[in-house]
């Protein structure tokens, strides 16, 4: 067995780019908590001095890495110090953006550490599964953000699935790796090349999601907000009943839209604006949009045939919530679960697909699905023609056995995940269907399960602490696509 | 695309074999019939008659397709003939032993195509879910043509996993080609070759095993049924309470061993009865008893320290019900869906697991979570070290690209069935928990489902008759390993 050893030798100073880079990442955050605090002053509520202290500990402790871990990023990170960097950015800002939450007045989150984490870590993996009751009357800092956790959840999601994960080889994300991109071991240098493009076009849609809910009567407050947290795909809302809130099939039709807008590959919008329009062909791009239709017009169907709306809101209560759980966001209009036992088996089902890679959606994603169906396809042609040879291809070109092996070990991740997770959850008395929602939903990212307890007009806060923390372990696994994270708990990743 | 035409072309007389094998099984399975029909005769009751005509049926029915297909088998069969003879073969076979179910007088039969089909199928399968209450009633004839149905399902299983399956090349099942046996078009002979030494040891097994139910106090009606169904890991018993009426720890014992014994590779017997004595280290028995003694130990020890049962009914209870899950045997003694939800997430992933190939059990299997965890340690290895060479072996030898791809294969279409029987089954409005279970318990070949309806106390007496087919042809599926079933479905198949 021939191992490589790393790029550089494992020694003390070997962390001092991850720290810094942290560091950095929570002085922005900082900064991003005056937000909200200056809303709640201009508000006159007295939450914006929980958020001016959060703010000025993180700009502390962001400093002072900063001045402690200083170094020369010039050369990039090696393979090692990316696995690191990833899933301890994840986690270090889920913890200082808790802090504010966890110093919140409202009533629902005070005092209790576990459901203040919770909260921010469902936010920033744009989950969206909640603790909070009372949303309607909760001060506005609180409910900002939340949405901003989700917005700056989604862009850092976008950047690490385009610039981070396909070098690392994680779950066949080499896929996407750009021509340029060949598997250096330098990972940071295009993170900042591309984040540009990619930042414009997501404030713009955000921007254009904010202006369209507000023009379809929205106060301009939860314009924002749900604006914020429908671009990145992540469900939280202002309101206890989600977007259903406003019964307005105009509010409901503009979140569809924005929702599929953020759940299509980002790098096809740059593409596009540079005037490439093969990227209308995008394969899973298409295969998404297919599979979205397809499935909401037999729901559609189903819903005006057996009586339960007429057509227009059938096609509506369909559209809405097959697009909000496919592409993660998790919004809730209806009860969907009180059409019947067949409807909780297909939104059970649609937890686990997931919108297209680099967006903001979580699942197991589209082009994993695809990948499955062209190895499925070569194999079954193999047991009748054993002689014969039969090419993968994707957007015409040969799959290499490598992707293959990625998306397979995804799946079997996934699923070992999911199961492990269930059982896990059901040693805590849930029952059968609340645990394994609770465990796709969580590792989709998508937020809302199933059942009473934790379905779409329920939420979180009943579980016990305990099955919260593993809640938030389970969406920080899937928003960092398992492996990023897995991989820090094997003994050979520490050693030597 | 190379494609490689079959041996023979297609044309009208290509069925000529398939169909003249299926007589000579019919004739056997005619004969067979007599049994029960002699049973119910010295036992005075009318149902004998049923089982007489069943068997003048099904022998002129085997007779005539013996006559009119008559052919010469000694060059055997090709790959297509092959594929088409198992599954057709099964479901034929399933058909005419229900005939017998479907005449007989007792209650719960009575006037049921449907439920006739359902419980041949489960029991040709070995499955041993069934739709009869009242067993303790029942008549001697039926009670034993259903655990003859088992014991011949598992022999004949056995056959298939050992001679078709691995020349067929499905679900990984090329890694048990001996070596003498590379892919050859040629399938049959091998199936002579071998019976002999197989049917010896499990005709010797079941004797041992009614013996010992014997002398554990059981009646020797009883002992036989339960010896037949226990050896081939099926489950049919001759009581409602299944062998929860003996209250007898012997009998819960005996059935341990014999359905482990059931549950290991038979081709490793034949080698241990030549002296070879490289079959201790057979790896997927090893790690199959290792499996259940260590889910045995830690649901023994959670049963005692959560004060439920005293340490040796704890080893007990666990035991049993590990085992009787784990080689999909399904045979019960206590509802431990009361022992909590905890329980009841545990039960339902050990629904999927299954025992060794070649034995009697069904379920996914054990060698195919070991190929899997070869796959996904070298996946991990290579995420840390790109340049690394990290060789996949089993048993010592080097595992072939083909093996890995089908076993992947196999995971992915077994739980995309679960997933679509699940669904499915939903949307004849059957909550979660019975549809998820029923669905797994009858792709694994166990019985028994989870909760009230059709769990460890329940039947499936109660589904809607749209529900049992589904549930037969997914017992089917199951128990022909899933691509001997579904290659059928190809267009491809029945293309020129």
């Amino acid at each position: 067995m021939r191992v490589q050893p790393p790029v550089r030798t494992w020694s003390p100073a070997y962390l001092r780019p991850v720290f810094y880079l942290i560091g950095g990442m929570l002085a922005v955050l900082a900064v991003a908590m005056l937000v909200p605090a200056a809303v709640d002053a201009s508000a006159g509520h007295p939450d914006w001095q929980g958020f001016a202290l959060s703010a000025s500990v993180t700009l502390v402790c962001g400093l002072l890495l900063l001045g402690v871990a200083r170094c020369d990023l010039s050369d990039g990170l090696t393979l090692r110090q990316a696995f690191m960097l990833t899933p301890m950015a994840w986690l270090v800002i889920a913890l200082f953006s808790a802090l504010p939450l966890y110093l919140s007045d409202h009533a629902a989150l005070r005092g209790s550490v576990t459901d203040a984490v919770f909260e921010a870590m469902s936010g920033l993996t744009t989950t969206g599964a909640t603790v909070i009751t009372g949303l309607d009357q909760a001060p506005p800092g609180v409910l900002l953000w939340r949405s901003l956790l989700q917005w700056m959840g989604g862009i850092g999601i976008i950047a690490v699935a385009i610039a981070i994960l396909p070098t690392l080889g994680v779950g066949g994300m080499q896929l996407f790796r750009t021509e340029s991109s060949d598997r250096s071991e330098k990972v940071l240098p295009r993170v900042r090349e591309i984040a540009a493009a990619i930042g414009a076009i997501y404030l713009g849609l955000t921007v254009a999601c904010a202006l369209a809910y507000w023009l379809a009567g929205m106060a301009p407050f939860d314009a924002v907000a749900h604006a914020l947290s429908t671009v990145a795909t992540g469900g939280y809302s202002t309101s206890d009943a989600s977007l259903g809130h406003w019964r307005s099939a105009a509010v409901e039709w503009i979140a569809v839209v924005f929702m599929i807008l953020g759940a299509l590959p980002f790098v096809a919008y740059v593409g596009l604006a540079r005037g490439n329009r093969r990227m209308l062909r995008n394969s899973q791009a298409v295969t998404f949009l297919l599979f979205i239709a397809a499935m909401s017009v037999l729901l559609a169907a189903w819903l005006a045939l057996s009586g339960r709306y007429g057509i227009a809101d059938a096609i509506r209560h369909a559209m809405f919530n097959v697009v909000s759980i496919v592409t993660t966001a998790g919004f809730v209009t209806v009860d969907y679960t009180l059409w019947g036992n067949m409807a909780v088996g297909i939104f059970f089902g649609l937890l686990f697909v997931g919108g297209c890679t680099g967006s903001t959606t979580g699942g197991i994603k589209i082009f994993r699905f695809e990948v499955m169906a062209r190895v499925l396809r070569s194999y079954f042609l193999q047991l009748l023609y054993p002689r014969g040879v039969f090419p993968r291809t994707y957007g015409g070109k040969q799959l290499p056995d490598e992707v293959v092996a990625s998306v397979v070990a995804f799946f079997t991740v996934y699923f070992l995940c999911y199961g492990g997770l269930t059982i896990a959850l059901m040693a805590f008395d849930l029952d059968f269907l609340t645990s394994a929602s609770a465990a796709v939903a969580s590792l989709s990212n998508v937020g809302p399960g199933l059942g009473p307890a934790i379905g779409p007009h329920g939420n979180f806060a009943s579980l016990p602490d305990a099955a919260k923390w593993l809640l938030c372990f389970a969406m920080l696994l899937g928003r960092l696509e398992l492996f990023a994270v897995l991989v820090l708990f094997m003994p050979s990743f520490w050693r030597g």
